[in-house]
């Protein structure tokens, strides 16, 4: 292992795309940050990264051996971006486009999924065979490596710990399902909560920081957070309900999976308060004892990074092909 | 692959032992069925067993590569029972007093991870990477393979599909969490279901079979299948109810492992009305399309044999160690 052996790694976000150059030990040695403008289209993004990864290949002394690409979406096995929400993209042949361009050999993956092997080849769940990130942001999304290989599943879509029902009959998800994890937890289903209360309660309008002039619909997840913080019931108590929902997964995944790591992350995961106490209460009391007395459970520590380091490495681990 | 490899395979229930002939290829080539008589120990009960194994060993014309034995409860990497909670059994050193008598690779695992490597091998799930089988019965078990791989989990204790709650402050399960899968849809969930149904009604006492004459213990979920068979509007909705439990589950496990096949298995998985065509109902309206759109739904196959074949050819394909 050395840094003369390393590869590109991408992460392809909403909002923002990363590109770094990542070493074979996980490190990174050279990054840009580029807004995504997604209004310019498939093309125009894939464009922008293939210049800028033009431009970090140029800067580093010998070529990389491959390049790795996390994205949110549906990512089919062969490297086509079925469906990628954020931006809105269907049925774009990103290994296709970027293969063409830069000759090297790609691999796209979900972007969570990529997160997950890096947290697991050099975060928090280094050294284990076995664990499950559960990251939780506007949406709730996860990964597992199990006998230290990824999950990936049969049509390259395993992995959506957000959607397991914790709650029969419960609150429509927006996968179209009932009570999943997510529709009762996510950044989304805390904030619409916070909206329902207000709308049954006229003379709260106002109180929720974001609801002044009657702007409900700008209230967000960090907005119910503050405000729970500072001692507001129906705040606190919509915050205690995502937690208990997130508790309830996290006995069911450790149940089903037992993992030696429960890696929470994503904003909010990193910032409900006393989370991981919390799951690890209930999986004490609540979990089967064989398949949680070895657990831990960790906050996610790649950061930012995570998707692009672990794109670069599953990329490096020789299972990207070239020119697919 | 010839009939000359071949291995024994062991189903350790807690009424009946199975002990097998079973060549590589998965077939059964001469067989035993005895009572386990429980009452006799953990020395009585594997005596008994490597007796039936030396007579097995005997007709047959070589030795067989190992033995693989699979039981319900809590088994130790090592091999070591650790709690059997249908035997009575704390922490028996199976492999290790097996290992001794044989003198052969010895395997120890889960019953329901056996049954799921028996029917990922050569029965509902053979030909596929990533499968998951549910298993209904008394209780509810399960097991995983994913990538090829059996699912065993850090402490060997993963796959346990029946503790997943899907009822947040649901009923109280046997493994001191509320809400599981198995306590809402359990056959000992259905069973207490009805007793309470008959204790809250008076009139229905004698409604329910086998609760003639106050005897509301004796009530089985078998009972109350028979009952809502006949229109029984109770029965009928306390069916109705657990199948929609297992429909929720099943859109979980489909999001989460993305699997090629769902097998659904156990006496009361196979007695359940309709319980395949529900799921995929369920499937098709509620669980994320990515993940479902390849997925089928099947029975499992080798019924009775399914522990002793799988344990016999996961101890087969060399995981099993001698004399550890």
């Amino acid at each position: 292992m050395s840094d003369d052996r390393w590869g590109l790694g991408v992460d392809i976000g909403g909002t923002k795309i990363i590109i770094a150059h990542v070493a074979e030990g996980g490190n990174v040695l050279n990054q840009k940050i580029i807004p995504t403008n997604a209004q310019q289209g498939p093309l125009g993004v894939i464009n922008h990264v293939i210049q800028e990864a033009h431009a970090i290949q140029s800067a580093a002394r010998n070529n990389p051996m491959s390049i790795g690409i996390g994205m949110a979406g549906q990512i089919l096995p062969e490297g086509i971006v079925e469906f990628a929400p954020n931006l809105g993209w269907h049925h774009v042949d990103l290994k296709g486009l970027i293969s063409e361009a830069l000759k090297i050999p790609v691999l796209i993956l979900n972007d969570v999924r990529a997160a997950t092997w890096g947290e697991w080849k050099f975060g928090a769940g280094k050294g284990f065979n076995d664990i499950v990130c559960l990251m939780i942001g506007t949406g709730i999304g996860g990964g597992a490596v199990i006998g230290g290989n990824l999950m990936t599943g049969a049509n390259n879509a395993a992995g959506e710990l957000g959607h397991f029902p914790v709650q029969l009959n419960g609150p429509k998800c927006t996968c179209g399902n009932l009570g999943c994890l997510e529709s009762l937890a996510a950044g989304w289903a805390i904030a619409k909560q916070a909206k329902e209360a207000i709308l049954h309660d006229s003379n709260r309008r106002g109180v929720f920081p974001g609801s002044e002039n009657n702007d409900i619909d700008s209230i967000t997840a960090k907005d119910v957070l503050l405000l729970a913080g500072k001692g507001d019931q129906t705040a606190m108590l919509i915050i205690n309900n995502a937690i208990e929902a997130i508790v309830a997964g996290c006995i069911g995944y450790a149940n089903v999976f037992n993992p030696s790591r429960l890696i929470i992350g994503g904003g909010l995961g990193l910032a409900l308060p006393h989370l991981i106490e919390r799951i690890e209460k209930g999986l004490k009391e609540r979990a089967l004892e064989a398949a949680s007395e070895k657990l831990k459970v960790v906050p996610a520590n790649l950061m930012q990074n995570a998707v692009a380091i672990g794109a670069a490495d599953f990329a490096l681990s020789s299972r990207a092909t070239a020119f697919s």
